[in-house]
């Protein structure tokens, strides 16, 4: 069968250019949309879009690609994604990845056999070409991967930087930023926040990274508390790593927040249910699900797009494991 | 169109009768089948699954109706149904119905439009020949709607007797009981298992009812823990109102294990992330989820099944909200 990129190649232009001829969309010089019309002509290719309106109009259906839906952050995600698409008639398929790439590849050739309308990915471990080869509307959510597909991202550099300055104004001075793996956007955006904070205001600071996991997170600081006693604060690059930093603190014996103040970043329901209560960076979850949801649809269904890219502002919450910046 | 409901009615047997006949699956007297078969052919009825055979064969794909995928019991069970149903080449389409009746049948249209091949239910709020009616391979999952719908349980009784025993060999004088909604069937067989072992023990005791919700338990334990400063041990029905628990003992200067002994109900991982970590009744969650899921796919590939009704066995996890029973 021939597909998209046997088009591009025989065009001699890109994937995207062919997606954007077909799709009727974004700038083609003439000499490529010509290139690209012939190609289609001469090996008679059908685009799954085509393909799709002619025999099966819609499978009203979306998927949702996420690492897993059992770390804490994705159920709300899925949660809004799924109600947004009820709304407008769609159901959801959800599919765990675990980050690995053959996983993904599997998920996405069952989905395509199944018409899948369109897909969310929180996850991405293939090119863009190839995502672009599809020839699927697509957003990316929590994740950047081409300026062509439509993103939703929170503003991750811009609340790390309120978290780092809240920390700073109350007083700490060797602040530790326990950060996530290298490479994957959010994280690398919280670090980038912090250390254009402390490099500002001059205040010492330590960098350690971790998985986005508790134990890890516990270990790592645990073993930094005893070469570092002196830290009295700490940012943390998510919720649950500061659900690990905390058990940390317990066992060396350390009060938060009198010896060590702590926020982390996502606001998911864990940290209301800690003792001390987490003071965070709410990232707003249901809304970037909603609007991930809502951006996919209107590609569905041809309807024009107000914007491509969604930045979300975050809030920080002040709860218990900070102190007022007064005192 | 002429339903399957339509046809009992005619052949004057029940629904189930008419899907035993038509699934093959079963005893049914000779009278009872000839009638079917006969109210059959004068209705021309199509059985869905005949349906589904000559047209579209299977769609692989199963639904996954649930209360609230944000609700933290329900990932883990989410994450299993979908590992499992991948390794068969089945994807999964979450439903998040909120308990709400209407939601459910909007839902249960919505996919049987997309001819899918059978359904697991954590949730209902149907009758029982609603479902059946559906002609669909089903499982009821935590929840127990017939006895002809295959079931997957853990065993809440005793789980419930090993907790409350452990808080009674851990000298607690005064018990509290977190109960969760009655009607709900875990709820009510871990409340019954309390109340059985307290008074085979002949341990005074309190019960109160509250959602399956943190800010719900902390209000109740809060205003409880005033009446009875003598409150010595509580048994909540989840974890999450035992992280409730925790947040009113703290507001009320009680320490945890030294004044009063904890023990919650699931097993989800919000319990290691405590301080102190939190001693619980861990039901099998992952093996509940994968178990249902092969449950549902043998039927739909009608495969013979071993045994209808799984109740699998939890597992009390001593952690630190307890004091030893030594002390």
């Amino acid at each position: 069968m021939t597909t998209i990129k046997d088009v591009a190649k025989y065009a001699n232009v890109s994937v995207a250019t062919v997606s954007r001829v077909l799709n009727k969309k974004g700038y083609v010089g003439k000499d490529s949309e010509k290139a690209v019309l012939d190609a289609i002509k001469a090996l008679n290719y059908k685009p799954n879009s085509v393909a799709r309106s002619l025999y099966h109009k819609s499978s009203k259906m979306i998927g949702l690609l996420m690492p897993d839906i059992s770390n804490p952050f994705f159920p709300e995600l899925a949660r809004a994604v799924e109600d947004v698409a009820l709304t407008y008639g769609y159901t959801v398929v959800i599919c765990n990845t675990d980050e690995d790439e053959q996983k993904e590849r599997r998920y996405l050739d069952a989905l395509m056999q199944k018409y899948i309308d369109g897909l969310i990915l929180t996850t991405n471990h293939l090119t863009k070409e190839e995502y672009e080869s599809l020839d699927l509307p697509l957003v990316a959510l929590d994740r950047i991967i081409s300026e062509d597909i439509p993103t939703v991202v929170a503003d991750n550099f811009r609340g790390a930087k309120e978290a780092t300055s809240y920390l700073a104004d109350a007083g700490c001075k060797l602040i530790l930023h326990i950060r996530g793996p290298k490479g994957v956007h959010p994280a690398d955006r919280r670090y980038e926040g912090f250390k254009e904070t402390v490099e500002e205001r001059g205040i010492a600071n330590l960098v350690v990274e971790a998985g986005f996991k508790i134990n890890q997170a516990e270990e790592v600081v645990y073993n930094l508390l005893k070469d570092y006693p002196q830290i009295d604060g700490i940012f943390a690059s998510s919720d649950v790593m500061a659900a690990g930093a905390m058990k940390a603190a317990s066992r060396a014996g350390k009060s938060i927040p009198q010896d060590i103040q702590l926020i982390g970043f996502d606001g998911i329901p864990l940290g209301e249910m800690l003792v001390p209560s987490l003071t965070t960076v709410a990232q707003p979850i249901y809304e970037m699900g909603a609007v991930s949801a809502r951006l996919l649809i209107k590609q569905i269904e041809k309807k024009p797009l107000d914007q491509l890219n969604y930045v979300l502002d975050p809030t920080l919450v002040i709860r218990q494991t900070t102190r007022s910046v007064d005192e």
